[in-house]
């Protein structure tokens, strides 16, 4: 493309009410579009410090470096809210290959890793034969075939869906579930194609739930490419074996902390506005999207509200959440502690579906309030997110609304890249774009805004 | 982020009497997202071929393979449309470095690429001092000190503007004019900051149209980490030389085709409906999403409507344009074609802004008529198009409008990543997702079908 494309948008209408407030929300967007620093702090987070489990030395130097940022950027306060956390541990590396098909010895290497919370293998790892099968149907149609094997889950995303999240809340079981479900019936390991629809091989972690009914037994995640090839392979021969050797273990319950900066408000009672991501990730990866952009976005917004001395009415919290990975033990805390000590918390706003363009916000609200805040479409429009939607919120501040019914919103990235890289070795730093993630940062800065002035 | 989110999109209400489009639109949706061959054409393309200028020996591999993609995927008819084409030659690989600075020797070696239609220096290249300017502006000011020195043109896109498209338009007249413009006070080559705000040091490429009033002299673009080092080392330095070396060179117009397949509408008069994209694209890179992305989402279309058994009223031409970087010959034969032949176009679409998530179309229409078929936003937003704007066509489609009075729509995606790439050689087929380059052409495809059903 050369010549240029004349592009004047047909923006809804703004009402003459809105004006100042679509004077304010320029500002934002030109404080954080010029100096943003969010860019930064995110190379920072991701090449400096990397990944970063819960109970990890790096998700210690990570809460550091999120409470002296928070303070580097004005919070009036910050405030570290101890959490145990648990304190799962890879333990070495994850490896399976095709040992033998049809008895005839074979070395094929397949690029996997072991599911987060599962147990190791041992030393020798688990060698035994494979029985591959595509849903929790054939599972319980085939129970009888399972003892003694290794089974393996390939139940694809489907393509139709062009919403990438329905594809995940439709397959994700297999990855939560499925060791469990296969132990009942005398598995001894399982093998998970990854959540994922990418182009490439790479497998993507993500929580194991085991069930204490039945035996725990290792799980791995194995890459498309060979998943696809594994299937074609026990598809055609009678005897596929496959060798697992994973390393995982917990260690006791680590201390850990939710690091909160506030921003104090002028209301005459105290009232409560979150905004949050988490600060853990997986250890396989900078967790450069999930959800280091929304730890940066998160500070970014406290960083502008200072810069343009805006003086909220509530009280507004940057939290950086301790544990969501595998345990969500720092939403629940947060949500503990605010009823403990009867807190009165009027909205929560999270970002944890990417670092990406932004195109909504999904709200967990009563229909009625949705209807009324339609208007800010407008002002929310020339940014790029062009909807306020039912449903959606974010794990770490749904507590919040199971405790007192407070409501919630979710930054609604565009979906598409997500799940390429979802807990996968490659959401690093250099998947994120900084305009993408800017946006992002100054259509939640617009919302905390509006919110804090005209309520909900 | 690891729990589900419950997302239910507020879509805007469909009447009844589009029950049946959208249907069909959910048809094609699912055909293009389940047997899409596009991204596997890309590949091709971008791979096996690679960067195609007009000219050049690949851009008549990717005129056969063009031919015959459009042949295997249905289309009644192909059509090459004879065209002559600027052959332009870079004829090397460009070079430019700090040579001295105050009179003390270094080397310091600049990333750069020639711009597109420049000349060669000549084996010894141009060794000058380098005069820093910021603006156009500033070149009229200084006017009498650019006597024989080198024309750094440094003017950065502005980055409070959300859309890229408007700083590219802002910025790229020291592209297009600046060596002419330079030489019109003596000036012996130039170097401009690329078209971007890229996070990397990538020169971009892109034509430098020469003012045959003045000498012709060298043009070359610099990646942005180099224009900001070269910048701040002139601003302290009094006497900063840089050596540059091109190669460039014109040939004969060469013989070239816009390559056309049509499906054969079943009106009683012969309408024709174009979409398309070009076939060319620069030799720096692969031409991935500058123009490759076009190019299969316009073969996906056909694809489609063949695979559903759409007849269509107009006579649909899919076209894949000759040469749009380095000349718009392609886009100027079809319309005077057209003309000669009396063709009656009733409408026609370009893609040529990226394959990257759908966001909108722009439209060259009258009001009246864009305010009629605002009611398509229904059917268009589940797959990710939610504004139908005032604004907008492509290169190629423009003479068509001229010629005709033909009304005009472009695909708008999301534009924010598109400047890191363009013209450069990061456009490669890695930077293009599958799904999203898959719902461009949902939509298109969608908007076609609409189109040629209802009428504009």
């Amino acid at each position: 493309m050369k010549k240029l494309l004349c592009l004047i948008a047909v923006i809804p209408a703004l009402s003459f009410a809105q004006k100042d407030d679509s004077i304010f929300i320029r500002k934002l967007a030109n404080e954080i579009l010029v100096n943003g620093t969010a860019y930064e702090n995110l190379r920072h987070l991701t090449k400096n410090i990397g990944g970063r489990l819960a109970g990890s030395p790096q998700m210690t130097m990570a809460e550091n470096w999120g409470a002296a940022v928070l303070k580097q950027v004005g919070a009036d306060t910050v405030i570290m809210q101890p959490c145990m956390v648990p304190h799962w541990v890879r333990g070495g590396t994850d490896k399976a290959s095709i040992t033998s098909v049809n008895s005839k010895r074979t070395r094929r290497p397949l690029d996997v890793v072991a599911l987060g919370n599962t147990i190791g293998t041992g030393k020798k790892g688990v060698t035994a034969q494979v029985i591959a099968i595509s849903s929790f149907d054939e599972l319980e149609r085939r129970k009888d075939e399972v003892k003694g094997k290794i089974v393996f889950y390939n139940a694809a995303f489907n393509p139709a869906n062009v919403r990438p999240f329905t594809s995940y809340s439709e397959m994700s079981a297999y990855r939560t579930r499925g060791a469990s479900r296969a132990a009942k019936y005398g598995a001894v390991a399982t093998i998970v194609r990854s959540m994922s629809e990418g182009t490439n091989n790479h497998p993507h972690t993500g929580s194991n739930n085991y069930n204490d009914s039945f035996p725990k037994i290792p799980a791995i995640a194995i890459g498309l490419e060979d998943a696809d090839h594994l299937w074609n392979v026990c598809k055609s021969n009678a005897n596929v074996q496959v060798s697992v050797t994973t390393h995982g273990y917990f260690l006791p319950d680590a201390q850990a902390y939710n690091v909160i900066g506030e921003l104090k408000g002028s209301g005459k009672d105290v009232t409560y506005l979150t905004v949050g991501g988490h600060l853990d990730s997986w250890d396989n990866c900078e967790g450069a999207h999930d959800d280091g952009a929304g730890i940066v976005q998160t500070m970014e917004i406290l960083r502008a509200f200072k810069a343009l001395g805006y003086k909220p009415k509530n009280t507004i919290r940057f939290v950086l959440f301790a544990n969501e990975e595998n345990g969500l033990r720092g939403g629940n805390k947060y949500a503990e502690e605010a009823k403990a000590k009867n807190e009165k918390h009027v909205f929560a706003l999270e970002s944890d579906a990417g670092g990406f363009t932004p195109r909504g916000f999904g709200f967990t609200i009563d229909a009625e309030k949705l209807r009324k805040i339609q208007p800010w479409v407008a002002l929310l429009k020339p940014y790029g997110v062009y909807e306020l939607s039912s449903g959606g919120g974010g794990a770490d501040i749904g507590p919040l609304n199971r405790a007192f019914g407070t409501p919630l919103a979710g930054l609604q990235p565009d979906p598409q890249r997500y799940f390429d890289l979802h807990h996968a070795r490659n959401d690093v730093f250099e998947a994120v774009n900084k305009r993408e993630l800017l946006l992002g940062a100054i259509n939640m800065a617009a919302l905390v805004y509006l919110v804090d002035k005209h309520g909900l």
